[in-house]
């Protein structure tokens, strides 16, 4: 019998024992822009993390690692409008954002993650922030979409998922909220993503699920080649769905990383999708790669091209742009066994074939491409390997959202 | 006393025995826009090349290759409008267009260069070329200009640099020509230059010289991140300026490379501030490097970065995004020791002290950054090696230009 995965609605509030909470503190000007966020446990949860790889770090990625270190967490706080990094001050900040949320629920200050995002190098003010707890607690309920709106800074879209199944016949959850959605080019990370779930798994085994899990999902995505200084990817298991602790990879331990690549997956191609400025997702599936790293790198040189990502947003189909990304990789592929085409809900088309130009129709190419969601099929002809990577067009709008963010 | 390096008219004509030609054959529909050069020696000349690493390489790359290999050459053909690559005639055709100048001309087919730059997997017509021939070559002059206009693609701009000095007592001069502007993240070469000198020189330090100097001026350039198929660098000596033969590492080799060196980074901030779409050159210094390779790897990530690139657009001195870039690089760096400044004619402004932000002037950032040559000043205080690297910004027009180049 297949495991079956079902979507369902709730986002981070969906797995039993978790409930949230988003408001406007101050940090931003607009009053209408939430930017403190909450996300409760009703009880101590097995906690795992992954982080930006900058040696650049924001002061909240720094604490948050020492907090989760003993696998335990309860609660996540989140600030957008600053980053709270290369500020002087910052670490002293950052526990302080900690220490407020513990005072508030009598919670250790050390199970507290906390999570900032926002421009690099201007000091955080704790005050709104300790002006807006008791309003932020107040909203505690099933308000993940709250929670996401106050996380989210450049993106246009909240971007929640949830999916319930089955592990030992206990319906177990996975939910989760991520903003985007520049300075986006994850290395064991992405921006910010917050995940829960109620199945009952380790600490040990849930890093592990949470580390193999973003190599498929998170680090496959690119919007702009920039990695941020505050990447940050936490996920909560209360343990309330009841299922057997999951405590080796056996069976249960597979299916709970396949509901967890679903949610991650889901997440991905949202932030790839809602990318700054973007109007399309692309997708670009290498197979026949010799190796698993190979199919990996040329499917994210391909997906970080400028001229690519400029072409798919003229709908143009200029595969001499993929090829060129391929070529430039640095992983050893034959330009002569490479196959493209194009491929989204108007059709397929093929336009290289063993690393050189076949006619096709230029009226079917546009068809296609004029659509918001386009594959790149890249097929390298000389292994079993594959790799999808997520990204999206490059436009006018991400220059102007980009060329005067601070204002 | 020190070497002096004279700037002088003429591009690659200024040296003794070249003559150039530019004329429009017929591979553009606009009649207005050259597309066909050639550059002749009078003598056989002393040849050296730098070519793209893109495993994907134009036909001409491969075929010039070959013809330099003797490291002899007396003539440069190039067409702009195709770039006669992942075409299964591709070699056959650059081969063709070799034999035509080698008919007309009387030399070797071997001694001929062949470059292309265009559209990738579109099949180049012979036939428009070969007409062409007898114009072509009746138009050979003191006409670098003309030449420089047939390979320019999206260039703006003409960029042709020459420059006069002195080795052993002898007037030698070194000329040259060069197209952008995308497709710019050259690796052992760029786009196409041509250079030509009448300097006396053997084709092994010629060779020498050229794969030295690359490493700092054309391989630190970045418009976009995309290394072109075709990226081709070659040099021709005639040997006509009467200087003695330079044949080991003397102080007239060394002479030789400095203003070698002045042209090419000449040229390479040409290619730069005339990228796709760019309104500015953006110059990264970076100092105080721990090893030469750190040097550059930082001061080419933050030239790269998308994100620097559209602040330096919108003259916002969003140094957070610079911090970010030198923390990716993916070099041993303490971000605890960056220092960073912005400059320009205006006035240099420090706007990061060992990774903390400090207080600094919006509005004089503003004045400086608003002119369009700046430079970002980067000291790591961990070292002693330094490199610069030599990019744009990224502006709407880069956008518009990519986003249906085709048509």
């Amino acid at each position: 019998m297949s495991f079956k995965i079902q979507e369902v609605d709730g986002g981070v509030c969906a797995p039993a024992g978790f409930t949230a909470s988003g408001i406007h503190c101050g940090l931003r000007k607009n009053k209408d822009k939430k930017d403190l966020a909450l996300i409760m446990s009703s009880v101590p949860c097995a906690a795992a993390g992954v982080f930006t790889q900058n040696l650049v770090k924001g002061a909240p990625v720094v604490v948050t690692k020492q907090h989760i270190a003993d696998g335990t967490a309860q609660a996540i706080v989140c600030n957008s409008g600053n980053a709270n990094t290369c500020n002087d001050d910052g670490i002293r900040v950052a526990n302080e954002m900690c220490a407020l949320v513990a005072a508030k629920s009598g919670i250790p200050e050390e199970n507290v993650i906390v999570a900032s995002t926002g421009v690099i190098g201007q000091k955080l003010d704790i005050k709104p922030i300790a002006d807006g707890m008791d309003e932020l607690f107040a909203g505690l309920g099933d308000n993940a979409l709250d929670a996401e709106m106050a996380i989210m800074t450049t993106d246009t879209v909240p971007k929640l998922v949830a999916a319930e199944f089955e592990l030992g016949g206990k319906v177990c959850r996975i939910g989760g909220i991520a903003k985007g959605v520049g300075m986006v080019c994850p290395n064991m990370a992405t921006n910010l993503i917050f995940l829960t779930t109620d199945a009952a798994i380790s600490s040990e085994m849930l890093q592990k699920a949470l580390s193999a899990d973003v190599q498929t999902s998170f680090n496959m995505v690119s919007v702009d080649g920039d990695q941020s200084t505050n990447d940050t990817c936490c996920i909560l298991a209360s343990g309330l769905a009841g299922n057997a602790e999951i405590c080796e990879k056996n069976a249960d331990y597979r299916n709970f990383c396949k509901a967890l690549n679903y949610c991650t997956v889901n997440l991905s191609k949202k932030i790839a999708k809602d990318g700054e400025g973007a109007s399309k997702l692309i997708q670009c599936a290498v197979t026949g790669a010799k190796s698993l790293k190979a199919a990996k790198v040329v499917a994210k040189s391909v997906i970080k091209s400028s001229l690519v990502k400029a072409a798919m947003f003229g709908s143009d189909a200029n595969w001499g742009r993929v090829l060129c990304a391929i070529g430039y990789a640095g992983v050893d592929v034959d330009p002569l066994k490479v196959d493209v085409s194009f491929r989204s809900c108007k059709g397929e088309i093929p336009v290289c074939v063993q690393g050189y130009g076949i006619e096709f129709s230029e009226e079917k190419a546009k068809e296609i491409l004029l659509e918001d969601e386009i594959e790149i099929l890249v097929n390298l002809n000389s292994g079993a390997y594959k790799a999808t990577a997520f990204g999206c067009d490059l436009t006018y709008e991400y220059v102007r959202i980009n060329g005067d963010y601070r204002s």
